[in-house]
């Protein structure tokens, strides 16, 4: 039963909010406050961005990146390089590789990650869509894959790399390591194994 | 400059929420990312909570309780100590005296506490509707002012104690002391200088 204090109108927003991801009941019930701090035009503006982002973003046939365009930005600019095609899980991986405006190439977003555990098997994830582009883009000499060093990113990491095996494609893994600043004493074992094994000569 | 992963209507959606209180900028790209995830009838039932809050809560007209009735479901409910006003910052601070379900008195609402630090003076909370209701409502006889233990809420609290002692009514402020199941170990020295203030006889 709710409680004599209760707001509807508020309650329903609050359950909105807990739909997104990574929100529980107290901040859901902050936010929907915050809400009413709003003015009635910033608020309008709010659910018109909600309507207006799901309705227009959408997968670049190209790479899957999330777009409002037709082809993403990336895929759609003449001056990347072609021939390099970067694989990250998400679009959030491909905009913190982006930030760094370091690499040149292109990308191809997978959505996902394969987790048996989650029942998250290669078809729920856009392995398909790659393999199509790239038996039909002669042009790509390298796939980058860059999926998190995770359990399911180095899972994921190798079935591409299998699969692209036979089309005679370079495939690379981008390095792990001790991170720029940080201090060896805090590294786990494993990353301190994989920095030796990945260790350059000056 | 926007980087050339960015997709505008994703930006101007984590903009949105990031205008809400508390929520930074990485939050409100993530927050952003997750309605991407909701359907698009789940987005716009979420788009249409956002507006209808905004446009049907409003302040009761004697409590000053965020409401979406024409008067909140306290100050309507005949069976409420009409004799008794608890005085509270914020409606959540009512709705967790709500939860507890043993005040059975009415509210009123500041909104605010005052705060010249932030520039809250008191004619910017509702202290003025207070003394109106107390003003035309003979029916009164305590007053429990029930503001946080902040230097702002005592500061309210002594403020508007000053304001009400001329009017005959009974003015009194919630206990300060060890929480329930609390340690006096872990107590501040203020705290546990209340509570031996406060002490009360078996």
């Amino acid at each position: 039963m709710a409680s004599a204090g209760s707001i509807a109108a508020l309650d329903l927003l609050a359950e909105k909010f807990g739909r997104l991801g990574g929100i529980g009941k107290r901040t859901a019930m902050r936010l929907a406050f915050s809400v009413l701090d709003l003015s009635e035009e910033e608020a309008e503006a709010f659910a018109e961005a909600i309507v207006g982002a799901k309705k227009t973003i959408h997968c670049c046939p190209v790479c899957q990146n999330l777009t409002d365009r037709e082809v993403c930005p990336v895929c759609s600019d003449p001056t990347r390089d072609k021939s390099t095609v970067c694989v990250v899980q998400d679009t959030k991986s491909l905009l913190a590789i982006e930030k760094v405006r370091e690499y040149n190439g292109t990308y191809h977003v997978l959505h996902g990650l394969i987790s048996p555990m989650q029942g998250i098997t290669p078809d729920r994830i856009k392995i398909k869509e790659l393999i199509t582009r790239l038996a039909g883009d002669s042009e790509v000499r390298e796939v980058i894959i860059a999926t998190n060093p995770t359990a399911e990113g180095e899972a994921t990491a190798m079935y591409i790399s299998k699969l692209l095996k036979p089309c005679g494609i370079k495939v690379t893994r981008i390095a792990n390591g001790i991170p720029v600043g940080g201090e060896l004493e805090y590294a786990d074992q494993y990353t301190l194994q994989r920095a030796f094994e990945g260790r350059r000569e000056f």
